[in-house]
């Protein structure tokens, strides 16, 4: 039995509620997989699009009706956990009943703590909502005074800040609750961003992002495996050109070679290279894995996927 | 020491995101009362202004953009759970914090099954977002087709159906969490209402009665009491005649008269002692308190509320 904290990409979740629901079936399929396999399992997932039309639907609603209150991007981020949370946790105690696996599954609000000083918050990097055209983008930009950018060849997006995360408020309970056989559901959309006050956690404008919050919470758990799960098989290096090469396995030098040489594209690959290091140089029992959402199974098993090896 | 679970009404939070986080700061004190005297903690609570809040941003997406999804009522309600449920467990552990007490507290996202024929889900009554005047109110019913009703004297709302919840689906969660020493914030708004489709939970738009949810949970935890936080420090029969009475306890028999006297306003008390008589009829040693919010740790001690005993 390994311990293991999968992070779930765009690809696991849809952009919609309904293709949500949709996506939600295979994803419970891959982590059914897992389970099925004696493995202890952790899930985290990204909130992009999700926190996006929160987000845009608790804009619409001043727009709207101008006495109610502007919602922080801290709630919508709550919210997103939720949001998500509700049909991951829906769509794999079915898959688990399906194979007669009878195992508590649970979603836990998690908060995250970032450092209100931390320079990210002024730079924001981080894609969230829809794509649109580039005239869309501009135009919503100056209507609301969102940063925009162009990503990763996919079209424009909002941008905000995002944080490194320093530390996962609710973790011990997210730890009893795995150490308990439940699979715990957390972390959501990189968790929701706090900074100290006190005691007191203030909500924070923000996106952490979810393959770093996965790496931080593996290591504090002491996970044997990181597997982040996307939509492509393989890491690949040489991307789109003629020497292009996927790879099945990556040393730390490897991966801090590849970063150097700009490999990864930012937004997108970069951060679970990343992810992936910064957990693996942790301990030398680990392995992250990067591999694609229905490969899942079978990565966990070095057979699929990329592995980073310490 | 005693296992309590808390069920907050509507005064515990506020109806706005400002009020609420003013709210959750005093709910947290009369919460922490309760575990600084050695008790162990499970809270539930209502959603009605937030759910409502959050189906109108949402509704209001979709009327400014044609090709947004409407959302189902039961994903709002879901959402709702993290929108309070991270304000109360920020709050909850600043204060246990300050009062040097160490202990995880964490928000669960909960489905509860409903019976998909249940005829409440043709009988709209639970009233949900912000208080209108009769003509606003019919305007929005012939605007959006919404079901509206006056509210206990204090206004007219929106009401959706409130179908008998028969099953909490993250029982098994819940209580792992609670006998490994979490404070566990669940059943939010009464819980995610879905039904039974095969293996699947299908969301049901409607919103469960908090106090119904409340001693249900109360019942398969075992719980010693059923605390029901509320804005009155007491049950009064006679409510504003002048032989009003307030009372100190109601024995079984005594509730049931006056039920059937219609003593208790619907919507408001009446649910209350409703759920306290569910949860003290099937057990003898157990007891249901409903009282003031800041009441909450004298009531426990039998010393404030009015006390349904068995």
């Amino acid at each position: 039995m390994k311990k293991i904290v999968v992070a779930l990409g765009g690809n696991a979740l849809g952009k919609s509620l309904s293709e949500q629901l949709a996506a939600v079936k295979n994803t419970a399929k891959a982590i059914a997989d897992l389970i099925s396999d004696g493995n202890e399992v952790v899930i985290t997932h990204g909130n992009g699009p999700q926190v996006g039309r929160i987000d845009s639907a608790m804009a619409a609603l001043c727009r709207e009706d101008s006495t109610q209150e502007r919602t922080p991007l801290s709630m919508c981020v709550a919210m997103s956990q939720a949001y998500i949370g509700y049909d991951i946790q829906n769509a794999l105690r079915e898959e688990l009943l399906s194979r007669g696996i009878h195992k508590p599954v649970a979603t836990i609000v998690t908060q995250v703590l970032v450092d209100g000083d931390d320079p990210a918050l002024k730079n924001p990097t981080k894609p969230i909502g829809r794509f649109m055209t580039e005239e869309q983008a501009k135009a919503l930009s100056e209507k609301l005074g969102f940063s925009v950018r162009e990503d990763a060849g996919r079209g424009w997006r909002r941008v905000v800040p995002s944080p490194v995360p320093q530390k996962i408020v609710e973790l011990d309970a997210i730890r009893a609750s795995v150490e308990d056989g439940s699979v715990v559901i957390c972390c959501g959309g990189g968790g929701i961003p706090v900074r100290k006050v006190g005691n007191f956690h203030k909500g924070v404008g923000a996106v952490i992002d979810k393959d770093s919050v996965s790496a931080l919470l593996a290591d504090k758990l002491n996970a044997d495996i990181l597997l982040i799960l996307t939509a492509i098989d393989k890491v690949r290096i040489n991307y789109g050109k003629p020497d292009e090469l996927s790879l099945d396995s990556m040393s730390i030098e490897d991966a801090r070679e590849y970063i150097a040489q700009g490999q990864f594209a930012e937004g997108s690959m970069l951060p679970k290279v990343e992810a992936a290091l910064s957990f693996v140089k942790g301990d030398s029992g680990r392995a992250a894995i990067i591999a694609k959402l229905s490969q899942a199974g079978e990565a966990a098993k070095g057979k699929a996927g990329t592995v980073l090896f310490n």
